[in-house]
Formats: structure tokens, sequence, C-alpha cells
């Protein structure tokens, strides 16, 4: 049989809780469809920083190449928040999508019908919102030259933004391809009135664009976009974007849905491999108390099914289960409008799996 | 007497229209309060692209540095959008801040009552938003070195961010002073989990917070930012950011409020010399037709006087006579319900000079 290796990485905070629920999920699935998984699980962030060292140890990293799809719960809390950088999780995070290759990062921003009320935007407003921001994660500013020098006025801080046509060329394809199997429209955000930088990135959109006809592109200044974002996020369909500029407007995107409890993304490098972990991250407050929402990382299950293994089917039992759940009213704390019905972690979890 | 100069770049689109209607409370301002002010007026922008070449004249320049204060309209336009760098406005506008030392951009954010249904956030979550965004504007990836090269992987584009601590040190320490004459509390933004800019920033607000000890800081990674401001906009007083960070973030503030059409701004420098202009953009699109609205360049104006003048007697009346005019139901295109209801912008501008 074709067994699917799964590299499981818990991580800090909820991560081990909402992780737990995912791997329920995906058992689940081998019963109902007959697929095989072999989950293996590495330590990564602050408990590898506790454990090993090293937020990204080498045994970890190994675990994820011989993998073909890494599930990450969530890193990071303000225990570790403080020490220097080589020992921060954030930096190994960093560390692990250079190492694996994952210049894309595909983040749906959706809107939940039963929890639109959740959303600080009027309803009205996001009706219809359904956008995906596809960011390039292993450039820019985060990944060039950084320092300090003595300069006339003192010392001085430096970062280099740097990218060339390759790295600009495959997102923007990937970006392409994405928008044509959706609503067909791409934006492609960048500050082409100042930097050099996004003036390559116009260069290689302009380039590539003749090649997808049937998409509709724009360019949209980043600071244009994250207000046209607030004044019409329904008619954005695919955004795309450097690394810096992404992780500014993804997180914009996710949280005028509403729904950020629930949303997944996707990693992605060349091939099928794909880590796949929740928009959320490892909310320390809350953590160990069974009250964190799986469904995000039950989801980025899901995601994984699609993007990785092809398994179609499977990933719609699951996103039809989560839907069937929350029209049932089941909500946990995050996103219960009513505090005092909220049900727990493995509770959702269970009845997501009953659902399918 | 004491006469005040002013420098007055109408600019491209509709610049000129609003900045009339300015010019009117202005002089208004002279008959009731015995003011005396000198305007001269300079060519910026795409209509000095396009009558002298460049768009920042050594002689629009020559006029701003003997001013006391500059009135700016606005600039930019399809026309020039796809000149070369040193024919474009943008480079015009990045060329003056420098050129006047105007280190510091001051971007109240705040909501009017009467126009609150026009944000497409809920009433509730925008009830008591005030805010100032205080965005640095001499320095960080905007002015660092820029440049094309050919790497392993072909041509690659560089940009360079950097930040001094003069630079970090000024700018905070404004920041800090705003925020101790409002709700006292700031919050500084940052990226300091990847930038070293931005540790750098960090390092620096950390050693000035003691010198103001009544001031609430909070330092917010600018991702966590772009979500916070949509969450909980209201319990923002002052935000501090880097160049790049604050164009957007300003921008994502300004279109919460729903009131970008009667936003000013003011960039300072040392001393009280400022730069006055609206926030909203050229728009093109409507220049000429009279329809275009006064009301951001004519609050600038009150900007300036408070800010650059000490005229705060005048500026409350012109704040006030605003408001009445709104509380009266007048309205240009741009915030109507009802369109076919829309005054013009000379209308605009004389109902507002009436109520002074
Ligand atoms: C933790 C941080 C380094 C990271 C990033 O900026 O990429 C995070 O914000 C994200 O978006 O995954
Ligand atoms: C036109 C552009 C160069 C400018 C900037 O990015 O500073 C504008 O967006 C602004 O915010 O004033």
């Amino acid at each position: 049989a074709d067994v699917k290796k799964i590299a499981v990485i818990a991580g800090d905070g909820i991560g081990p809780e909402v992780v737990g629920e995912a791997l329920k999920v995906l058992k689940k699935t081998e019963e109902l469809f007959g697929y095989q998984f072999e989950t293996e699980h590495g330590l990564f962030g602050g408990i590898a920083i506790d454990e090993k060292g090293t937020p990204l140890p080498q045994e970890t990293l190994d675990i994820c190449k011989s993998a073909d799809a890494v599930l990450l719960g969530a890193v990071g809390g303000p225990k570790w928040d403080n020490n220097p950088k080589e020992l921060r999780p954030e930096t190994g995070l960093l560390g692990i999508r250079k190492a694996l290759g994952l210049f894309s990062n595909i983040r749906p921003a959706n809107v939940f019908d039963c929890l639109k009320e959740a959303s600080t935007l009027k309803p009205e407003v996001l009706e219809g919102t359904d956008l995906i921001v596809v960011r390039e994660l292993t450039g820019g500013i985060y990944f060039g030259e950084k320092f300090r020098r003595e300069g006339a006025q003192g010392e001085e801080a430096v970062d280099t933004c740097v990218y060339n046509v390759v790295e600009v060329e495959r997102i923007v394809r990937q970006a392409f391809e994405i928008a044509q199997t959706r609503r067909k429209k791409l934006a492609s955000v960048d500050k082409a009135n100042v930097l050099e930088t996004s003036r390559l990135w116009r260069e290689v959109v302009n380039r590539i664009a003749p090649e997808y006809p049937e998409v509709e592109l724009e360019h949209v200044l980043v600071d244009n976009c994250a207000m046209q974002l607030l004044r019409r996020p329904s008619s954005f369909d695919v955004i795309v974007t450097e690394n810096m500029f992404g992780d500014i407007l993804s997180d914009e995107a996710a949280m005028l849905t509403g729904s950020i409890g629930m949303l997944s993304s996707a990693s992605l490098g060349e091939g099928s491999f794909g880590l796949y972990e929740p928009v959320h991250g490892s909310a320390p407050d809350i953590a160990g108390q069974g009250i964190s929402n799986p469904i995000a990382t039950i989801l980025s299950v899901a995601l994984m099914f699609r993007l990785t293994f092809g398994y179609h089917e499977a990933a719609q039992l699951i996103e039809d289960a989560v839907k069937n759940v929350l029209d049932a009213g089941h909500r946990t704390g995050d996103i219960a409008v009513d505090k005092s019905k909220a049900i727990g972690t493995t509770e959702m979890g269970d009845l997501i799996v009953a659902a399918m």
C-alpha cells in the first residue's frame, strides 16, 4: 500500500493539544478511506530549545526531509522571547522554511458564514470574501544580510532586501496557477514607486502575465492594498506578494474574516511536499487548559490532503464535518458568543470525527 | 506685525481645487484674528515635470525653505506613472522630505461621528477610536542604497534598510512627547523578531522610555499591529514606527475610520517648520469637476496653526466650523450617503468659511 509519511511537530503552547485532535481526524480517514499514514514526531521551537539547546534540531529537520508532508502546531511563547537570536523559536521557523525550500506560503482567508458576526467588519462588506494570500517565504528582507556598524551618527543597523528573478518567477507563477483554478483574478502587491526589489517584482509579473491570458491582473501598492482589504475585501481573489508585505497583509486579511481561529495555511516548495499549520499562534495564555480551538489544525490536514496527497474526497469530508459541527452550534471559547456554552478542545475534535 | 510665510504647493489632480478652499479659510482667519500670511506658490510633482522637467524644481525648494510652513495639495497621476524614476512625482515627494529634513509624519486617524457609517467597521468597534500614527519619514528602506546586480541566479535587485541611533531617538522622543499630551499610551511597532533595524529600534525605545514614566509603552510586532488595528482600534493612542511600516499602517488606520477624505497630516523636522497636506491623493479621476472634498486640506491648515504657529484658538474655530457644517448635513460626493444631494468643492469651502 501507499504509505504516506507525515512529520508531526506539535511545538509549544496549545500546539500539542490542537495537533492531537488533528491526528484523530487523520486516523479516522485511515479507517474510512484505507489510507496509511506513518507519523514521526519531532521537537521544534521552544520545547526544542529547552530539551536540545536549539530551536531546530538536525534530527527534526531529518524527520521532515524524509516525510511527504509536515504538520505543525504552533511555536513560541514569552519564556523564550528574550533569548539571544539563535535560541529563539522564530529562528527555528525561518530556518525550517529555508532548509526545506518552502518558498511559498498559502493563506486562504475565507469567511465562515456562521462566524461572520465575529468579524469587526460589517457583514455586508464581508459578504462573499474568499481570498488567498500567496506570500514569498524564503527571500527578501527576512533573509538578506543584517548587521550593525558604526556610522557618522553613531551605531547603525542594516537589513538587506534582495530578490532575484528566479525567486520572483516561481512564486508569481504559482500564484497565477492558483488564480486560474479560482475566480481568475490576481493582485500583485509591491511598492514599485519606491523599492528596486518591487520594480524587479513588477517586471517579472508583467513578463509572466501573458502566459495566463485568462487571469485578470492588477498591480496594487502595498499601502493601498492595506486600505483596499478593508474597503472591498470581497473583490480580491488571489494576492501575491513578497515576504515582508505578505507577513503584514496576510495577518490583516485573516483578521478581517473574523475567523482567525479557523484558518489554515500551507508552505510549499517545488513538488508536492508541504508544511501545514494553523494561522493562529501558540496562545501560551490558554495552553494546557483544554479549551483551545483545534479547527484550524484539523483544516490544515484537509489542506495537506488537497495540496500534497491529492486526497480531495477526504479533504471535502473533513471540511464538511467541520461545517456541520459549527452549523449545529458547537463552539470553542474563542468563537463562542455565549462563553458559558463553550466546549473543550477534545470535545470539538471528537464531534468532528463523529461527523465524518 | 508678525508675518507668516506659507509656501503653497497646489500640485496635481484635485490639488489646486482643495488648496483653493483652504486658502479661503486662511484668509478668513486674517480677518478674524488679524493674522498676516504671505503665500508664495511653487510648482511640484507632475505639473513641475511638465513645466520644468523635474518633479522638485530648485525654485520650489527655495520657496519652501524660506517659508515658515508648507501647504501641499496632492501630487501624482497616471500621466506620469510610467516615467523613469527621476521624472516621477513621488521622487519629488521623497526629495522634498529629505531636503527639508521632515523626519516625522504625523497622521491623526480619528472618527468623525457623523461619518461613522462610512466605515466598513462596525460602529461599536470604532467607538472612541482616536489615534495618531507617527511615522519616521526620512530613513529606512526608502532612502537606503538600491541597485541591480548579477547574482548566481541571474539578475537581482537590492534595497537596503538602514537606521542609526540618532534617527530613531528623535522620532521616538517626539512620539513620547505627543503621547504625553494625549491618553499617554504609546505603541512602538517593529519586527524585532526578524530585523536588525527593528532590534535597534526597540533598544532605543526601551532606553528612552524611562524619561516618560507616565506613558504606558507597548511593543507590537508589525503583523500583529495590522491585526490589532482591526480588532481593537480604540485601544491605540499613539503608534510610532519606521518609514515602511508607517506607510502601510497609517493607510490602514486612515481607512478604518471611514473618514479618509477628512484626514490631514503633518510632516515635521526639528523646530516648528512643517509641511501639511491631506491624506487623500490627487484623485485624477474627479479632478477639475469641482466635486472634490476640501475638508482634509482645510483641516491641514488647522493642524498647521496648532503645530507650527501655535494659533490654537483659530485652529479650534476651523475645526468647529467643519464640524458644524457636517452636522448640518452638508456633504461632498465622496462622503454623501445620498449622492444626489452632494454639494461641490467651492460650496463646501464657502459654507465652512461662513460657519467661522
Ligand atoms: C514568527 C515570525 C518570524 C513569522 C514571520 O514573520 O514570518 C510569523 O509572523 C509568520 O507569519 O509565520
Ligand atoms: C507616494 C509614496 C512615495 C508615498 C510614500 O510611500 O511615502 C505615499 O504613499 C505616502 O504615504 O506619502
